[in-house]
């Protein structure tokens, strides 16, 4: 329970989220603000100059890999057989290139695992999984709609404020949304066009909209660079290309930045196929390009927890970096050394359901399986969806106890929290320009979504704190 | 009715609104942007001249009549014998003077009248009735909680965002917010006390909170200085007098702001009250002084109407650029020259109910009585409640179409406009070290709010645009 100082804190630390603009609508179409913490995560420092330093590397071998559409292919269009979805986003690529400058705006989630399993006592659960150097674990790399950057920064702001009134501990500095927008803002004028826009392109119904609307405000008051809004759908009705530009609402578009277009769910109409093909026949800057895409995907952070797969693509001291903060994965019909002998991963796993988590390859998230539901899942799965999935190591990560507010109401739970690092990176044809870390997003939520209470299910925007 | 693209730059106006912090709560808890106006008000250059123009020299003005406790009693102490707030304020005085350093931050608000009626061919209603000199009618001058400052800005930067975008037309610029932190924040380090803070003076359950949130954020952003928030009777219960200072929460009160206390409501109990009597026997610098605050009643506001006591505070050029923008008041008992003679203002009133609007001395508003109700009210009124009542013509202002925007909902309707310039305004033992008009708010409302439709009613914040 809190005390009657935490109460009125929180309430006015409520309250100031509003004005910063952190809000959200709930489904019934209430505003409210958006859920955040109040219990900054304590992170060491090594952990985080390790996670910092990564970002750089991340970013380049995204980039690597959006100019080898071979391997792209080669492992993506075995799955594209059975997924739909994957076979449109592969048969979306044109064979000329029509634009050479690339801008990737990523995000790189990670989990900190608990102590007694980075410090080398880890539960080793096959001879191939994941190294104890490291108490990261990378959850996924986020290539396209790498999002939160608004949101995160005034979250910052707000404990910032706090932190400086004696009202909650020290913080690290956090921006991301600055940098974030002059990249966009560079992009736009190296494109060249007077009066070009940025295009966002959304999701007709957007849950998260004022972190958009924060992007597009500050693209605005900054740089004076309109931003326009268009579903797909909406990009095929109100587009056109005109000698090679895309144009909507009779401006050009120099930068096309896509908050939608990464699940099945935006392509529900052929109108929203035909404005994807649009823009890609366009020379508009697309935030990720195809490739980059398609880079960012399960099957390919699966693929690359293989060391000869990833040092095709980075330095061998670099590749050594990455594979430590990987944890184990595995397409269900690989063969796995186990302790108890060479095993396909989807009996391995059927055996120890606790230890993996079930992903689906393509995006969307909430449709991961955990524990019990693995073996159900697995038994019931056809032979041509296998491909479809892929098995993770279910990484434990540390606990801590955290003040949560959703919609008003606090809580304090135990809880763990996803640490990302935003990373923007300029190349043109493949060859890296500037890359750089540009801030985090932490997003704390209870350790068990399932012990009920308000708060519960519900990732809350933190701050991080040096340990 | 509103177009479709109408509709899209509404709907974005409203999300953008909510994103810069212009909120408010419905009466049943529900949070939702502020009312504001998509139709900038078009003023004259030289109407909006005149009206930055008198900002200073209200200010003084108001200055020198705090300076002057024998005029405010003689004026407010009759009245105060059937109106115990009002009796209440004058007890709060003390002889001894606990701060010498004054800071008014005053808004006053103008209608603009009918072309036909300020140019020359007014319908005089009686030989001393206002100037034909002036379209300004001044409706009254706000020297306490001169409230908006943080909305205001917001709404203007909103409008500007769609000006430069050439969605609107072009606005005149206008932030009163920043020098008005500015000002506090100057108050704070001239009050000399390390570490000390501001004190909000607030309504226990205040509808306006965003706007005064706004104006603490920046205080903390701009100028590390922290603000506490108090009602009345909090301040008693946790405030104490330590070497002449007003002490709270164990921080030193450099400056109190009332955003309460205007109001018989604000003083419901006894601890309220004393809450008063403790910031008016300490040293902090009061936003504003008691005298200040009587300064801008009602009924210092009629008399000044009076040119002969007016000049007792102005030089004759400044008496005349005031006395051309005051609508015609009265006391109920005043003898005024009519058409029809001299006769009783109440008397005259009664058979001229459209020509005015009576208006109780005290603050708070919403109690005013226009038309019909005014002969009824007269007819049931005591003798000895007279006094608490004051006459004013009733400013016929210029009307616009407008389109309103309410929790959501946009109309177009016929509207009137009040405008305020905010004033800042230094001094010290009545002598003023500086002051300066910084910028406007304008309301714009439905002409008739019994004409329905949800808008109806509701003062939406507008910008003004150059005729």
């Amino acid at each position: 329970m809190q005390t009657q100082v935490q109460n009125e804190l929180i309430e006015n630390a409520i309250e100031s989220g509003k004005l910063l603009g952190m809000l959200k609508y709930l489904p019934d179409g209430q505003l409210t603000h958006a859920p955040f913490s109040m219990s900054p995560y304590s992170i060491s420092a090594s952990d985080l100059q390790e996670m910092t330093e990564l970002t750089s590397y991340f970013s380049e071998l995204m980039i690597r890999i959006s100019q080898d559409w071979a391997f792209l292919e080669h492992h993506l269009k075995p799955i594209s057989e059975t997924d739909p979805f994957l076979k449109m986003l592969l048969d979306f690529r044109k064979q000329e290139v029509t634009q050479s400058k690339q801008l990737l705006i990523q995000r790189n989630d990670f989990f900190i695992t608990k102590d007694e399993l980075s410090n080398g006592g880890q539960d080793r659960i096959a001879a191939n999984e994941t190294s104890p150097d490291s108490s990261l674990r990378q959850v996924e790399l986020n290539t396209v709609s790498a999002s939160f950057p608004f949101l995160i920064t005034q979250l910052v702001r707000l404990h910032q404020n706090l932190y400086e009134q004696k009202l909650l501990e020290q913080i690290i500095p956090n921006n991301p949304l600055n940098p974030v927008v002059d990249a966009f803002a560079k992009a736009v004028r190296d494109y060249g066009s007077a009066d070009a826009v940025m295009l966002m392109v959304s999701q007709p119904a957007e849950s998260n909209r004022f972190d958009q609307l924060g992007l597009e405000q500050l693209l605005w008051e900054e740089h004076k660079i309109q931003t326009v809004r268009k579903s797909l759908t909406e990009i095929y009705e109100n587009g056109c290309l005109r000698e090679g530009h895309l144009v909507l609402d009779g401006k050009t578009v120099a930068v096309t930045y896509y908050r939608a277009g990464y699940t099945p769910d935006d392509f529900r109409t052929s109108e929203a196929i035909k404005g994807r093909q649009m823009i890609e026949a366009s020379s508009t800057v697309q935030v990720p390009d195809l490739p980059m895409q398609l880079a960012g995907m399960k099957k390919i952070q699966q693929v690359l927890t293989r060391p000869e797969i990833l040092s095709a693509f980075v330095s061998p001291q670099i590749s050594k970096l990455c594979l430590k903060t990987f944890a184990g994965m595995h397409c269900l019909d690989e063969i796995i050394e186990t302790p108890e002998g060479e095993l396909c991963a989807s009996e391995w796993a059927s055996m120890n359901p606790d230890k993996y988590v079930l992903k689906p390859q393509r995006e969307g998230g909430g449709n991961n399986y955990f524990g019990r539901e693995i073996p159900k899942k697995l038994a019931k799965m056809k032979q041509e969806e296998q491909n479809a999935y892929i098995l993770m190591e279910h990484i434990q990560a540390k606990t801590h106890s955290a003040i949560l507010v959703v919609d008003g109401q606090a809580e304090t739970m135990n809880c763990v929290s996803e640490i990302g690092r935003y990373g923007i990176c300029f190349a043109e044809n493949g060859v890296v320009q500037s890359n750089r870390d540009v801030g985090y997003l932490v997003r704390t939520k209870a350790e068990n979504v399932n012990e009920g209470g308000v708060c519960a299910g519900f990732a809350c925007l933190n701050s991080l704190t040096t340990a």
